[in-house]
Order: structure tokens, then sequence, then C-alpha cells
């Protein structure tokens, strides 16, 4: 049994989006970012980090979404959610989710999380007031040398399509108009319709 | 063959190092940030992004560290730098390389880079005065969480390993003393002693 950790609004989405494409037993629980849990001993307990997504295995916790993404694909073989045994194929796969992780998700943080990296609030406002055009250089990066289509990699579905997916529904809310990247505008539409996406919203949704 | 675009002093030493330790057929080619080369038109072509490192494979170009470093890897299984048939213990070795690239490395860019998220002289000052918070803040997680010992994931030599040690280089420019995270200090006193790593850093310097 695997248990995810999660919060709505967050890149924890994507773990969840992966189990469900994999047909995993797993029970999704919601840490309360309006009170705090993240920071509180008992979730500290499972990520010293104090951060969304955490994955209680039989074998450990695991943090991190790239690892989390890796990890389900691997366990879940015959959901084919990864292309594990060829080199250059899976590099791709980390490439993204990588650039996702440290480039893309870390622009957009600067917007809610300033003060991870500045205690001055005019600093913190200043990274704000940049956000949009961080985030909108990710994305561009993404829509002119990344994507390949109809999924991010190709023709198969990959764990980067939940991931894109999952920091595609942040743009407008860091005042990035998605029209302005419409193949990665277009994957967003069409993941949003897949079963397993529909579930894991419809989940994170009814667990308030 | 594989062809490695660096420039010492950077993130680029962790594949660097993994190429040593595979006993890859390689050949580095140095990317001078003191003349920009990073943004001319002959290296945006090779990588889009304007960063290092990249690795051009005989299938295309890779970037982003964690994926570099698990190409390599699984490209040379022979040398045994991962563990790639075990999920979860794979799996922990991408959480700890994700850190590093999306906390530990990101913390630190905030002292050289901060005019990637902000614009105002101030602003990029106040977060480097946060930054020597913020990277230990990284290694105490490290120490007190994520070390095994004597490597970073225990017994075994993995990828995490270099990349931990090229991070770990950065502490004193960042001001924080590695005294104050023995593991992790005495990790770094013992894979500078490793061939490999003396080979790819001797490589690195005769370079120019
Ligand atoms: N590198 C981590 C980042 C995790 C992360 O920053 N999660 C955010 C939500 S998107 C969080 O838990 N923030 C809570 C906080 O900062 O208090 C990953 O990719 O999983
Ligand atoms: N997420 C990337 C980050 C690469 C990166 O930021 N590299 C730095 C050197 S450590 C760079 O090339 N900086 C050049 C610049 O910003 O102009 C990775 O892990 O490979």
């Amino acid at each position: 049994m695997l248990t995810l950790y999660y919060t709505p609004g967050t890149c924890a989405l994507a773990s969840h989006i992966c189990l469900e494409e994999a047909g995993a037993e797993y029970e999704a629980r919601r840490v309360d970012f309006a009170k705090q849990e993240q920071r509180q001993p008992a979730y500290l307990a499972i990520n010293p980090k104090g951060r969304v997504p955490a994955l209680v295995t039989p074998s450990g916790v695991l943090t991190e979404t790239p690892a989390l993404l890796v990890y389900i694909a691997q366990s879940f073989p015959q959901a084919r959610l990864a292309p594990l045994a060829d080199p250059f194929a899976l590099a791709r796969v980390q490439e993204l989710n990588s650039f996702l992780c440290s480039t893309l998700h870390v622009a957009h943080a600067h917007r809610m999380r300033g003060h991870r990296w500045a205690d001055d609030p005019d600093a913190i406002a200043e990274m704000k007031r940049k956000v949009p055009e961080t985030v909108a250089a990710g994305f561009d990066y993404i829509e002119r040398h990344a994507f390949v289509g109809p999924y991010v990699m190709g023709e198969t579905y990959t764990i980067a399509d939940p991931y894109l997916f999952t920091l595609a529904r942040w743009m407008e809310g860091d005042e990035v108009d998605p029209a302005r990247f419409p193949k990665v505008a277009a994957h967003r539409e069409m993941m949003g319709e897949r079963p397993a996406v529909r579930r894991a919203l419809a989940m994170q949704l009814a667990n308030g």
C-alpha cells in the first residue's frame, strides 16, 4: 500500500495523477496548508522538509516529485509510464522533469514563497513582480524546444505529462497568458480530459 | 562518443566526475563564462537554456544534471553508478539529486544569479545576504536526514556522491562553515581523494 500526502493546488497533483494512471492501490491524505500542517511535528516526522508531496511506501518515505514519478513508473511497469529501458529516452523525461522542478516550479514559488530567499518585504515584493516574466520564460523554453506533441515527449504518454499539466495549471495565477503557448495550452486541455486526471482532481476536491 | 560542455567551478563537475567513474570515452569542452560564451548563438544551438552542463550524445543533446547523471549510469551499467533495478533505491538517489538541483543549487544561485528572479539591485543584494542561511539549511537537511555514510546512500557509491561533492565545494564561497556539517565535510574530503575526481578536476584546470 502507498500513501500520498498532498495539498490541493500544489505540485503533488502530478504524483497523484500518476498513481491513478498506474492503477495503484493507494490512499491520499490531505495536508492542510491553511492550518500550517506541513510545519507541524506529525508531518515533519514524515517529511522533514515540510513540503508536499511525500509518498509512504513499504520501503520508506519518498519526497521530490521527479523521484516519486520515476518510482511510480518503475513500480507499475505494466502501465508504461516511462521508457525505462532506453537510457536516452528516459534521460529526456528526467531532463524535462528536472527543468520543471528546478526552474519552472522555482520561478513560480517566488510569487507566494519569496520569504524562502529574502526577509525584506520590498525584496519579496520585487520577486513577486518578476514572476510573470520568469514563469513565461520557462513555458517559452518548453513550447519552443522541449514539446514534441501530442504528448510532451511525442507519441507516448509519460510521467512528464502530468507534471507539465500540473505546472501549466498555475499560469493564470502567475499572470501568464496560456494563449502565448499554444502547444502547452492544447496539452493542458487534452490532459484535463483524461479519466485519471479527472479522478485525481475529483478526489482532491472531495477531500476538501 | 560523448561531449560534455562544462565551466570550471559549476555543477557540471558532477557529470564530469561520473564520466570518469564510468570509464566513458568523451571529450570535455569548456564554455567560458568570462566571455559570456553560454549566451552566444554557437552555444545556444547546443543548449537553448544557456547553461552548463550539456552532454552531446549519439542520440541528441541532454541537459540538467540529474538527467545526465542517470543517463551516464544507465549507459555504463558495468560501472554500477546507480541501483537501476531497484525502484525504491533508485528513487532515493533521484530524491537527493532532485533536492540538490531544485533546492540547494537554487539557494546557492541567489548569490551570483539573483537577477534571474529580481531586477532591483536592493532586492538582489537582499537575496545575496540570505544565501549563507538558506544554503546552510540545505546542508543541515542532508546532514540530519539524508546522509547514510560512508557514501551518501550508504555502503555503495552512486551518482548522488559526485553531485553532493560538487555542491559541497561551494560552501566556503557561500559563507557556510563546513565544520557545522561533519558528515558532509568528511564525505567531501573522501571524495576529493578518488582518482576519478582528481582526473576530472585536473582536466578542468588544464583546460583553463
Ligand atoms: N522540489 C520539491 C518541491 C516541493 C514543494 O515545494 N512543494 C510545495 C507545494 S507546490 C510545498 O509543499 N510548499 C509548502 C511550504 O512551502 O510551506 C518537489 O518537486 O516535490
Ligand atoms: N538545473 C540545471 C542548472 C544548470 C545551471 O544553472 N548551471 C549554471 C552553472 S552551475 C550556469 O550554467 N549558469 C550560467 C548562467 O546562468 O549564465 C542543472 O542542474 O544542470
